[in-house]
């Protein structure tokens, strides 16, 4: 009999569902729009209809140990979604309890997809036997999940690991949180281009991205533009890299991990982002951890990550 | 038979050893010069001697659990003192295998100061009970110690919690460990002073302070002149609380704890320190940390505070 466990991923624009085993293959694999609803007890019911459809995919033998769920705003102690800014739901989501009044599998879980990733990281990814690292995910948002002596960070209220919204600049640039200058606003896909945006204004450099709206600058046409040589995309991939590696270096004097792995889109930017990144965050680190901290790119991989990340969830909640 | 853990604390200029019962109660205190000795296998036959002379001091029966030992730069994993800028001795010092050769107790453990002030917080101060607090001590130095989920985070190599060494601003001021704008260079005794002085040469400002040479100026100068009035030193107040919220509010979004201890000499300044702090940390928080982290005065006596938080060490242990 082959073990599974569920992952789920709730994003803003679709959920993905999966069966993955222990060794991390993707048996089955399902995916619905997230945000046609607003009312969420509409999307949960369909979130049960999908999960029993992806299961009957599966053909042999199987035991299903539990459901992870990974989602923005994702409170572990809960089992809840809290006031998700990307999500159509308003308030408080009880996604833990609705699933478990529909299966009796002995794991169900939740937390956020970032502190998922981070499991995932660590049960199927570079992160193997590894007991303390930060994960960074640089998508529409930056968000973490810290892991220290072996256990994901949840903090006094399931919040911990928002390493996205600490502050590199207080009089910096405005944030979707409400405040100014947090490290999402500059090392997130949108951060990318706003520093693009930045330069243009500053500079006389000529630049292939001046012919691009801002509506429609992307961070892959940024990406283009610097393996290109386009001047201004590639000093946007090194200020990025600079400021990221200010605040990773601040979170090494939190929590001293002896690992960081990046994922998500602009990570896919590899040498781009990574080369800049690794130079000054070796320079910006405390002397007593400069050479023990290495930087990678997530060993997920980028299609599979979510689902695998949720359902590492399951295991990790065995293990402990 | 009383129970009782000894404490020391190994100062830059003294080293105090205490006896301390599971109450908190210490019955026996003695200190002597740290830095008469730039070598450390003096110094610590001294430590074995002056220990043995205190514990002649204890009446009635006893017994010993363990030695707990704060001391800057200390590591929790190797036991000993690493490269600690304030203390004379080079390199690295054994204190904990120095010790086992000496003394047969079942608990000898060494870790960096603040964070044996961290575990005095919860063994005998504010946080018994908490499983989620940050102490932060202000004095010569900024230094932290982080519990999450009931344990001091020691991270990959011991060296976890050096808050005091995460970057307010990267092009500030000059940070005796090499970098620049670290928290330390603004709210540490010296960099309440520090912005004394930039505030007098900013402004044209009236103030007591101006008769007083950068060298001879003490954060109790600051204290003195801001409690009779004094603007500079009002607003140098105001600022060490601003920057102190920013790097606060971060730390949250690390752990995420449910309440931040301040402790050492620039804490006791009280209110001309907390209020600006409390103030512009919850106008810093992001929004879902809002309202749910307390920031408090250490609980421990002022005076006794290295030892207990030394000796809470070995009840610490224990418990694990």
């Amino acid at each position: 009999m082959n073990s599974i466990a569920i992952g789920i991923d709730i994003g803003g624009t679709n959920t993905l569902v999966g069966a993955v085993d222990k060794e991390g293959n993707v048996i089955a694999r399902h995916s619905f729009p997230t945000h046609t609803h607003s009312d969420y007890t509409i999307y949960l019911n369909q979130l049960v209809d999908e999960i029993r459809k992806m299961l009957g995919q599966v053909s042999g033998d199987i035991s299903v140990e539990g459901i992870g769920v990974g989602a923005p705003n994702g409170n572990y102690y809960n089992g809840t979604i809290e006031f998700a800014p990307n999500l159509n739901f308003e308030g408080v989501v009880p996604v833990i309890s609705y699933l478990q009044k529909h299966f009796d599998y002995p794991v169900q879980v939740l937390t956020n997809d970032a502190n998922a990733a981070a499991v995932g990281e660590m049960v199927y990814g570079g992160a193997r036997g590894m007991k303390d690292f930060i994960m960074i995910t640089l998508g529409t948002g930056v968000g973490s999940g810290i892991v220290s002596g072996g256990k994901l960070l949840y903090g006094s209220d399931g919040f911990a690991g928002e390493i996205g919204h600490t502050i590199y600049d207080p009089d910096g640039r405005e944030c979707g949180c409400g405040r100014r200058g947090c490290l999402e606003t500059y090392t997130s896909a949108g951060g990318l281009k706003r520093t693009v945006f930045e330069l243009l204004a500053d500079s006389r450099t000529e630049s292939a991205l001046r012919a691009i709206p801002y509506d429609e600058l992307s961070a892959h046409d940024i990406d283009k533009a610097a393996r290109q040589g386009d001047p201004i995309a590639r000093k946007a991939f090194d200020i990025t890299g600079k400021i990221l590696a200010v605040k990773l270096a601040d979170a090494v004097a939190h929590t001293s991990p002896e690992a960081i792995f990046i994922f998500g889109g602009v990570a896919q930017a590899r040498e781009l982002l990574f080369e800049p990144l690794t130079k000054y965050f070796e320079q910006m680190l405390l002397t007593v951890y400069k050479g023990h901290v290495k930087i990678h790119p997530s060993a997920l991989p980028p299609g599979d990550a979510a689902i695998l990340g949720a359902a590492a969830l399951v295991w990790q909640h065995q293990s402990n």
